[in-house]
């Protein structure tokens, strides 16, 4: 059995359909700056698949700031891992700024947001240790637990009752291994725009006496009164042991960090794999989240226009008879019923008829006969965007809704 | 029993060291622009712990389209994974450009290498296939394997009559499970220096019948006639079905790719959950990595002075009685007897006094007793710098036969 053969065989779920929507569906090139409206097949679109939450990726002064630090340092600086020979001042002024905006005692930058996740589950927990998380973490994490030689119990998605079955179950197999308990969930999640249960999960801690390590990356600089994030927006920040960001969303950057005490946060320095053994975080990058850190605490107008933003959609969504979900989050998902030749004939008309762009998600990432939309208002969307969208997908409802969709042929692409 | 408790105690391998080696020997600063010679706590050093092996970390022409690339798309651009909104023409024409230059059909790019090859390794491979591997393989490559729900071996480091043994059992063991076998070895291995025996590995090829992934990190750009690698080095570079590298060594970059056979490579496009699920490589890195490559493949005298030094490091060193082990390649180990004060004291000692900035390996790493410098010759030293290098190691080589070295206390940082 060659497993070349194997693989030209089986595509895998998503790979199966490349045939026909590579470079449309799948790998679309959007051109110009990031912001709202962008081209695609050189055609201006409203932009809704982009997580720039804080319009922050072409900001004048980001743009500033990345320009010059790429001028001053070059793209290659510093070479090396972190620990070797990849530690700047800037790597380490970043640290501070982020410990003391999140009010943690300690922060690691991590050079990536997947493989910084991945190695820190796999740092903090030995075999002993007992991992208990939601079953909609992200696939970093679900990676991070792969890893993990030891028991992980999953709780169902946000269910309280869950969590405390689990961690009941937990604690008695922690008695057997003598290890100790890691709960791990999200501050916002990715695809619904719920928030975690934090407050609720916090509250199990004396009785369960668990670490609680929070993905934040839809969080920070969205949510919270300072946009310090989740655990600030339900008043549990001090109950959060690992805070955990990405910079790849309301920061528009690369990269990562963890936070939370400082003789925790030093041993992940020490014991994380792709930390130790890859590359540091360019300087350029780490200068670009600096500045991009002190717009997103001083300007808090940029927050004040993402939930303006967020507002006009959602409740425009709600007014017009669209199912959101449960989302409180800027994340905004439209849960419509049909399948893929529906979805795809409905996808395809918003984006070439009305000139929406926005992402799709159907059957195998979701159940057959559900086609979700999610939908990002970011800063940097205008009221007109919102209208136009709003105006385009009560359309194309109708159009669904009459079966318009239901073509035994899309023409694609 | 708690999870922070239990780390606070056991700080790991390296970390236990931290209170004394904390920015001296662990995540040391090194100041200026990169190359042979930079700042260390304010004085100039002549550095070997840097993989910038073509000096093209500080080369004008990187620095310009650096510098260029930033201004004119920012940090951030393109936002997302590249599946969903993170494509552009010029990641498709970087990936086409190494195709063209490492002689294989199509190319991957990767957001970063550890996870990139991590996912790889993961999407590659059902439970059904088994995976032999060197048994020194990189951190990134043991991870992968580490989420492989299958059977693996592991055949001694670089020794043909284990691996053809460890394939024997990987066959028989396949017949069974009805799963193909993936051989995963190094074109250079990084600490070592010496290149994989990949020509005897490939000659294996046809008796049992498995696909042979190379991470050719130290490899790319250093090895091989026109650079394209330790396969290109021994002339079996088309028996190589997946040719990996990051762009983090001769590259002076971040990021990293995959190339083989079309279909496969969109396999992988579509499978790889670190690439699917985490941002797509910053347009000004493809942009920067695109210059570097055409630097790399347009000027030989790069690689030619980097052989040059290579060879009059390596030369000087074994004339001067000292062991670099079976390096065939431009890794440069120094092989020498002592324990971890010693290794201390004589670090510092080079550091401090001959102004030598390098790189130590010492137990647990390796075992108790040996010490091993790592040096990185690249083409940015000069005569001089080697000159000065190798004296600074006759000196300090005598003190340590001498006994010099054994201090009880050594006066850190």
């Amino acid at each position: 059995m060659d497993i070349f053969e194997k693989l030209r065989r089986d595509r895998g779920p998503i790979g199966e359909h490349a045939a026909r929507a590579h470079g449309y569906f799948s790998f679309p090139k959007l051109e110009g700056e990031i912001g709202a409206r962008m081209k695609f097949r050189g055609k201006e679109k409203i932009v809704w698949s982009l997580n720039n939450y804080l319009g922050l990726a072409n900001h004048p002064q980001v743009r500033e700031a990345d320009a010059a630090a790429a001028k001053e340092f070059g793209l290659a600086s510093p070479m090396g891992a972190r620990m070797m020979s990849g530690n700047t001042t800037y790597h380490e002024h970043l640290e501070n700024e982020l410990s003391a905006f999140i009010k943690k005692d300690a922060t690691i930058l991590l050079n990536y947001g997947y493989q910084g996740i991945l190695s820190a589950i796999d740092a903090l927990c030995n075999r002993r240790d007992i991992i208990i998380y939601d079953a909609e973490c992200h696939a970093c994490i679900i990676d991070g637990l792969r890893l993990h030689p030891g028991y992980r119990y999953v709780f169902k998605h946000n269910d309280i009752a869950d969590c405390e079955k689990q961690l009941r179950r937990a604690r008695e197999m922690a008695q057997k291994t003598g290890g100790g308990l890691l709960l791990i969930t999200e501050g916002v999640f990715g695809m619904a725009g719920d928030q975690g249960k934090l407050k609720e999960i916090a509250a199990l801690k004396p009785q369960y006496e668990f670490r609680l390590l929070v993905d934040d990356a839809h969080g920070f600089g969205t949510m919270g009164k300072t946009g310090a994030g989740t655990g600030e927006e339900q008043g549990i920040q001090d109950q959060i042991d690992l805070y955990f960001s990405t910079f790849a969303k309301s920061m528009a950057s690369i990269g990562a960090f963890m936070s939370g005490e400082k003789e925790i946060i030093n041993f992940l320095r020490y014991n994380m794999r792709s930390q130790i053994f890859a590359k540091s975080l360019p300087l350029p990058i780490v200068i670009g989240n600096i500045k991009r850190l002190e717009l997103l605490r001083t300007q808090p107008v940029l927050k004040e226009k993402l939930w303006e933003n967020v507002a006009r959609l959602q409740h425009g969504l709600i007014e017009r008879g669209f199912d959101v979900g449960s989302t409180n989050s800027p994340v905004t998902p439209i849960y419509l019923k049909g399948d893929i030749p529906e979805a795809t004939a409905m996808c395809l008309d918003l984006r070439e008829y009305y000139n929406i762009f926005c992402s799709i998600v159907v059957y195998p990432v979701i159940p057959r006969g559900q086609i979700i939309y999610r939908l990002i208002p970011t800063a940097a969307h205008t009221y007109d965007d919102i209208t136009i969208t709003l105006n385009a997908f009560s359309d194309a409802k109708q159009k669904l809704d009459s079966m318009k969709y239901n073509v035994a042929e899309i023409p694609l692409v």
